[in-house]
This record gives structure tokens, sequence and C-alpha cells, in this order.
């Protein structure tokens, strides 16, 4: 990408303060500013960098009032934070998309898949398999028998869907994580050996959930595991058989929820979080890290 | 599938109270209940449910004595949990086996396999591998040189098992599970730099072992880690080099185990237990979760 | 392999007690010693089992002496542990290794390597990817766009490494782990719902870096998640998005550090330790087991 400070502040609805012709062609973070970078300034503790930068252009507070001369441009704007954001987004999208389908990929006969999709080398599409539009799956990654997952959901690579599990619309699965496999239920019979006790159920994600690298989703034993509209779990955390999440929750990484616990609505776990099984919690609870709910 | 009430009763030497010619053809949950399917009520602090289901049909205890009328047929029998459990494996055992060599996978020349075997696409079997009758080996896993795997031994996608590496007969390895990663072994030198010892053991998993998702059991520095008959890993647990662990042992999701640990026989360990190296832990321990036994 | 004790004296410059022309042919534990191997005696904890292996030798340190007679060999040295590792590295070394490329893996025609590179079966290696020579990559792995990997270094089966990132010189990166998935960043917006926050930045491993099997380090949200030269993760990591480890760290199984945490060089953490986000932890700092530090 390349633009100048005006085309950026004009998008943004900010407003320019230096020169405004300075060309921009990659972010950066205020202590590690480079010529020709855009960064931010919000979290006041890194004020300081403001007046060292090497970055050629900040987005700051419309606030904002300067202790020391800048020598970067500045653009003004409500939310210095959510510009960024929205800035970053801007980015992505411009950044080439995968599409199409790679060979060698394994795609059964009975799968179904909508426009614009894309199904990288080495992935496996199983029986019955349906996919929506605008459906990216990486290389590796495994899709098993009769799932579903909704328009616009991206699979990353050596992701393992098992049989049945359903992924609703707008979901992101990061790499190496398990969806559906087995929930721990054994139990001990005479002889003091623990049976399998099947498990039957499957795994829904509702729209708009994302899931980190390495996490795994138990399958019901019977019903559903359900992680709810919004919500966002991060990377290595483990949902055991029959959980219930609620919508917009975040969990933060390595926390674990055992079997048939369910969680509420806008919660937020910190890290390496544990959480009993068979209890409820209720909506808008805030857990710090290492936590133990039992 | 599709079957009377009565059919069931008889394959479970149930007594049917209610209408015997209800036909079921899905399981669900009491509290979760849908028309023709049939459901089962063992903990008693589900017995509210009884009276509302909408399943067709209740599996309880013989003695169990409703405190209100009951719409959906009851089959009594001595003890419903194993009743549905056992019926749950038939279900299971009816649906439609995976079988045969899919293409493209990559089998070396050298690898042995028994009757009745699956190999999914995208699997890698590498030199000298032995792989007994029934084995199932699920899409894009790894089969590292020199591995056997027992008799009836399924390993689903994306399992990784490094080379040398035993496998008994009857056991499970879920999705991304890694066998026989080296042990964290490193010396410093005079500069503190970290020197790797090499790790030339394996893994050994004995018969009927079960493991999670993603779990990690590394290989032995020399000898073997060994995980013993009948035992069950969740996901996520980490296993160190050079650990034992003994037959019947049970350990919830997010546990460690460090190196040369020796766990016993029919121990329990709640999920997120951490276990210090070169302890011994007796048999029939039990441990609650997040418990850390240094 | 098959040495003389006395060949193997010579090799490490240690002084024969006993018959010197015993062959030996494989390596053991001191309490599980086979006729015919090669076992040392560091700890002394370990001493009772000098006088009951069935190992042929044992290598110890100059100035043991034994309390009761002794069957095996002895090879006096100045330090047993060090001369056992520099062994079993020179017996690895002899170990035949993978090179070529097999068939059927996806190179993209930009990518370029050095000389004596393994790719092994349904590798992916993405557009303008870079590696040196020597390079391994394991069935199964995954290397996204513009991603470079430097000479010697080897990934195993099924590691997923996102587009862009850097792998240094002699890394090792074990089965399973992902190397630059998105940070877990969201902002709320007005409706409770969460935003994501693209993530453009990187994941950097700097020369002589090992990674255990299935942890995850997360990309930049903007410049580098940076793992210092010479620093060792284990299994089961989490490392977040902007955070930077020093230099010849050595961090144990199932341990997290949030985003943004600055670590020294030199340090040492036990399993399952918790960091928290945006602080720094001195160098030399160490913890043991299930520490949080927040």
């Amino acid at each position: 990408m390349e633009f100048t400070v005006k085309q950026i502040a004009y998008v943004l609805g900010g407003k320019v303060e230096g020169d405004s012709s300075t060309t921009i062609n990659d972010f950066s973070k205020i202590e590690e500013g480079r010529p020709n970078t855009i960064t931010f300034l919000s979290n006041p503790k890194y004020e300081q960098y403001a007046y060292t930068t090497k970055a050629s252009a900040i987005i700051v507070n419309k606030d904002f009032k300067p202790s020391q001369p800048i020598k970067a441009t500045l653009i003004r704007v409500a939310d210095s934070y959510q510009a960024i954001a929205k800035l970053l987004d801007a980015y992505q999208k411009m950044q080439p998309k995968k599409e199409g389908i790679e060979e060698p990929s394994y795609i059964s006969k009975s799968a179904k898949y909508g426009k614009n999709v894309y199904i990288g080398a080495f992935a496996y599409i199983g029986e019955n398999v349906t996919m929506g539009k605008n459906v990216k799956i990486y290389p590796q990654a495994y899709v098993g028998d009769n799932v579903t997952i909704g328009d616009n959901s991206t699979i990353y690579a050596g992701v393992k869907i098992y049989k049945n599990c359903k992924i609703g619309e707008n979901c992101t699965v990061h790499a190496g994580t398990i969806i559906g496999s087995d929930g721990f239920g054994f139990a001990p019979n005479e002889k003091g050996e623990f049976e399998k006790i099947p498990q039957i159920g499957n795994v829904v994600l509702e729209d708009n959930v994302e899931i980190g690298a390495n996490t795994c989703v138990d399958r019901a034993t019977m019903g559903s595991t359900i992680i709810g509209r919004g919500t966002k779990l991060d990377n290595l955390i483990q949902v055991g058989h029959n959980v219930q999440i609620g919508q917009n929750t975040v969990i933060a990484a390595q926390s674990g929820v055992a079997g048939s616990a369910k969680i509420g609505s806008y919660c937020m776990f910190g890290g390496q979080t544990g959480v009993a099984g068979h209890i409820s919690i209720a909506d808008k609870t805030k857990t710090g890290a290492q936590t133990g709910i039992p």
C-alpha cells in the first residue's frame, strides 16, 4: 500500500496537523516507529514515544495536548484506538485473498459448496459436507462427514472437525484446533477397568464465533456442545462435552471448562481459568487469570 | 435406526410400563427430549424432567417411584446408566465404519498391515511400520518409521506418532495428539547456552489406552515413556519424558506430568493437575482439579 | 551400532576399568540395564543400581569410589553426564537422515530452497517461501506465504507456520506447534459485541530456538512477537501477541505468557507458570511450577 496522510485522514474523518503529503506504506508501534509508517497513541503510558518516534504519522485523540514538539504529522480523531483498528481492517481487506481449489485435495462427491470458496491442498472434505459461499478451508484441514459450515467462515491449516458438527457463518477457527473430539466419558466396570460411554452428540458453533489455535471443543455425549453467537475463545482452551457457552463471552488462553458446565453471555475469563463441571455461571461474570471456579 | 420400545427393552432385559409399540429413532437428554427419542434417568437431580420431557421413552432404575404421572413409556432395568451406555454402544456399532485405503496417501513399501484397515487420504505411513487388523488411520495422521500399532486401534485425523513408538491393541488416540516428541532435556554449557540432550527412547502405549485431543506424550531420553493398560488421558495433557503411568488410571484435561514421574494404577486426577518430576504417586491416589503435587 | 568399550572410552577421553573388549550396541538407564548396553551414573541417588545393573559398561565420574564390587566395565571421565550426552549426540548423528522431496507435496513455484533439504509428503510450501540448506520439513507441515527458514532448521510433522513469519538457523519446532496464529485482540462495540483487531505483525524465532509440541506463538498486532536466540520452549505453551522473550531462556510445559509481556534472558520457568500481559521480567528470573506472575 502507499497513501498520503491526507488520504488516510479523509478515510478516518480526522484532522491533519503537519505535512499532509507524507507517504505512508506500513504500520508500526509507536516505540518502534520507522519512516513512512503510521502509528497511534491511545494509552497515555506511551506518550513519551510520541516525541521521539521515527514514524511519519501518529493518530491521536482529538484532545491530545503535546508537552513537547513532535516531528511526526498528527491525525486527530475522536478515538485513536478505534481509528487504528479501522485502518488495520481496511488494510487487511486489501490483501490478496485465497480462492479456488488447490490440488491435491480430497473432496467427496456428495460434498456441496458455495461460490468463491478456497480449499487448500491436502484438505479433506468428507461425505455430505455442506459449505456456504466464501468459505476458506486452509491446507491440511479435515472436515468430517455431514459437517456444515456457514458463509464467510475461515478454517485455518490443520484444523480437524469431526463428523456431524455445525459451524455457523462468519466463524474463524485457527490452526490445530480440534472440534468434536469425544467427550471424556468412561464408567468403571466391576474389575475397575473403564468402559467407554459412546459420545454420539456434536458441537455447534453459532455465528461470529472465533476460536484460537490448538483449542479443543469436545462433542456432546447426546445433544450438542454449544458455543454461542459472537463468543471468542483463545488458544489451548479445553471445552468439555455438553458445555454451553452464551453469546459474546471471551475466554483467554489455556482455560478449561469441564463437562456440562453452563457459562452465561458477556463473561470474561482470564488465562488459565478452570471451570468445574455441571455448574452454571451467570451472565457478565469476570475472572482474573488462574482462577478456579469449583 | 428405528426400533420399538419393546425391541429395546428386550435387548436391555428390561420391563416396559406404558405403550411398548412406540417407535424410537434417536437418543436425547431428558431435559431436551423430543418425540420418538429415548432418554434415561439416573441422577435424581434430573427427576423433575421425567414429568415434562417430550421423549417417548425413559430408561429408569427398577425401583424408581414416580411422584406424578409420566407420559413417556418407561423401561425399568437394574442400572439405568449402564443400560443407556449399552444402548449407545450398540447404536455406535451399527454406524458405517471407514475401511479401505483412500488416495492420495503415502504408504512406504516396507510397511505392513492386517485385514480391514482404513488409511485415510493424506495419511503418512513410514518405513517398517507394522499395523494389525482393523486398524484405522484417519486422514492427515503421521505414523513415523518403525512404529507398531496393535489390532483394532484407531488413530484419528492429524495425530503425529514419531519413529519407534509402540501403540497397543484397542487403543484410541484423538485428533491432534503428539506421541513421541523429544523430551525437554537441555544442559547448560560454560557460556550459559543450552545444549540438547538427544532423546533416543520411545513411547509405549499398552493395550486399551485412550488419549484425547491435542495431548503430548514425550519420548524417553533412553528407554520408554509408558502409559499402562487401560489408562485414559483427556485433552491437552502433557506427559514428560520417561514418565510411567500404571493401569486404569484416569487423568482429566490440561494436567501435566513432569519428566520421570511414576504414577500408580487406578489413580484419578482432576483437570489442570500438575505432577512434579522424579516423584512416585501411589496406586488409587485421587486429586481434585488444579492440584499441584510437588 | 556396535563398538567395544575401548573404542567408546577413546572417543570420550576416558579411562577403562574392567574388560575393554566388551561390545556395546545400545544405551540403557542404569536401573534397566541390559547386556551389551552402556549406561551412566551421575546422580548419587542412583548409585545402588551400579552394583546390580545388567548393563555391560557404566560411565562414571573420575572420582567415583564404589562401596561394593561392580560387574560392569567402568569408563571414568571428568563429567559422566556430559560424556553420555556427547555419546548420545554422536549416536544420533550416525542415524540415517531424511533428505529429498517426497511426493505428493505442494511447493509453490516462487519458493526457494537450499541444498540437502527434506520436504516430506503432504507438506505445503507457500508463495515466496525461502528455506536455507539442510532444512527439514516433515510431512503435513504448512509453511505459509513469505515465510523464511534459516539453514539447518527442522520443522516436524504437522507444524503450521502462518504467513510472513521468520524462523532462524538451527531451530527445531516439534509436531503440532502453531507459529503466527492471530493474537487475541478484540474491542467491544456499543452493542457489547466484539470486533476483531486485525493482527498484521509476525513471529520471529531467532537462531538456535527449540519449541516443543502443540505450543502456540501468536503473531504481533503490529511488529513482531520475538523468541530470542537459544531460548527453549516446552510443549503446550501459550505465547501471546507482541511478547518478547530474551536469549537462552527456558520455559517448561503448559506455561502461558500473555500479550506484550517482556521476559529477559537466562530465565527459567517451571511448568504451568502464568505470566500476565504488559509486564517486564528481569534476566535470570527463576520460578517454580504453577507460579503466577501478575
